[in-house]
């Protein structure tokens, strides 16, 4: 397999984290996205949306992390990402989806760059995405079980830690408030080695 | 099952379609957006992102509406909404996402309320509703497969149809230019009994 990815990017992270709580190996291309190198004819050729993840599995290309995750979990099922039961298994998608659709979308730099080109001040860009992570980040948190556990839903880590954690780095980057429980999930996650394996400033392509 | 949900909201949509295309009856219960009803105590005691659709199951409620449409899948696999193999598997959630992660979330009310909150004005609120959604149905168009089929992927209609045809409202509210592969596969949605019964005109709460 190959990962077409970024250090810095949230999205690839999520893989990343994927890849590595399940101990597969993989190939990994960097496209600076700073650079624009994601909208090179040879990537686009690739996944014509010019985003990272596209992850290449022979002649297949899989783009969208969560599908990219999903498709993990059913080629690789141990350790499980998500719970057997079909209750429980929707409600831990719902927790990442309130990332992976009503957060990182809006916040990223794509949409970002959107903003100033309409007018948007950097304050009114940065307050922006901190409104977005805290709103979002509440709402995720409020999906957790009633009874806090070591990661989000239980005593491993599973497809919400995986999309947590990386959105975290840009709650960070744009000074939201982290709530004590988010962050002792965050800390339980980043003291396992598959986790520190796949943290942004150990990638190779990582500036 | 009830499904807390509105006539015009597109995510609700979405899980009426998949009920309908499953054959599974629901009791309706609508929230009006424009109203707010979905930010009243009740209903953010159910769901406390205040976000319609919520799918009650006996004394659970699940949220987000890809989360709900895998649950239905899960419990009641046929006709199915996903393909078996897990490449095919990926690439129809790839699909999925890219509207329900990418577009959707860019162009909802809320989001288009927070712009001219942040001083646009309605010309530009409207063109970055429709530029957010022609650049992102190109997008979905480029992962459907080489060969056209009646549906997304494939003679039946699937997890992408159920994804594509809400947002086709949100599209032409916004003036969004539809390529033809786009209006044929929509076609071929709204001639079945499954879609008519999920349109939003026929909702009890349809004004």
């Amino acid at each position: 397999m190959i990962l077409h990815g970024y250090f810095r990017s949230t999205a690839s992270y999520r893989v990343r984290l994927a890849l590595s709580l399940k101990g597969l190996g993989y190939e990994n291309v960097s496209h600076h996205l700073r650079k624009n190198e994601q909208r090179a004819p040879d990537f686009l050729a690739l996944n014509p949306q010019g985003l990272v993840p596209a992850l290449v599995v022979g002649d297949d290309v899989l783009t969208q992390s969560l599908a990219i995750c999903e498709y993990i979990e059913e080629t690789h099922p141990e350790p499980a990402l998500l719970p057997a039961d079909p209750i429980a298994r929707a409600k831990v998608r719902a927790a990442a989806q309130v990332i992976a659709c009503d957060i990182h979308p809006i916040q990223n730099l794509k949409i970002l760059d959107r903003l100033r080109a309409n007018g948007l001040s950097e304050e009114a860009v940065t307050q922006w995405a901190r409104d977005v992570i805290e709103e979002g980040l509440a709402a995720f948190e409020a999906l957790l079980p009633e009874t806090a556990s070591p990661f989000c839903f239980g005593d491993a880590p599973g497809l919400a830690d995986i999309v947590l954690v990386p959105q975290l780095v840009n709650a960070r980057r744009f000074g939201a408030k982290l709530a004590p429980r988010i962050l002792e999930i965050e800390a339980n996650c980043l003291a396992l080695d598959a986790f520190q394996r796949a943290l942004p400033e150990v990638q190779a392509d990582a500036e």
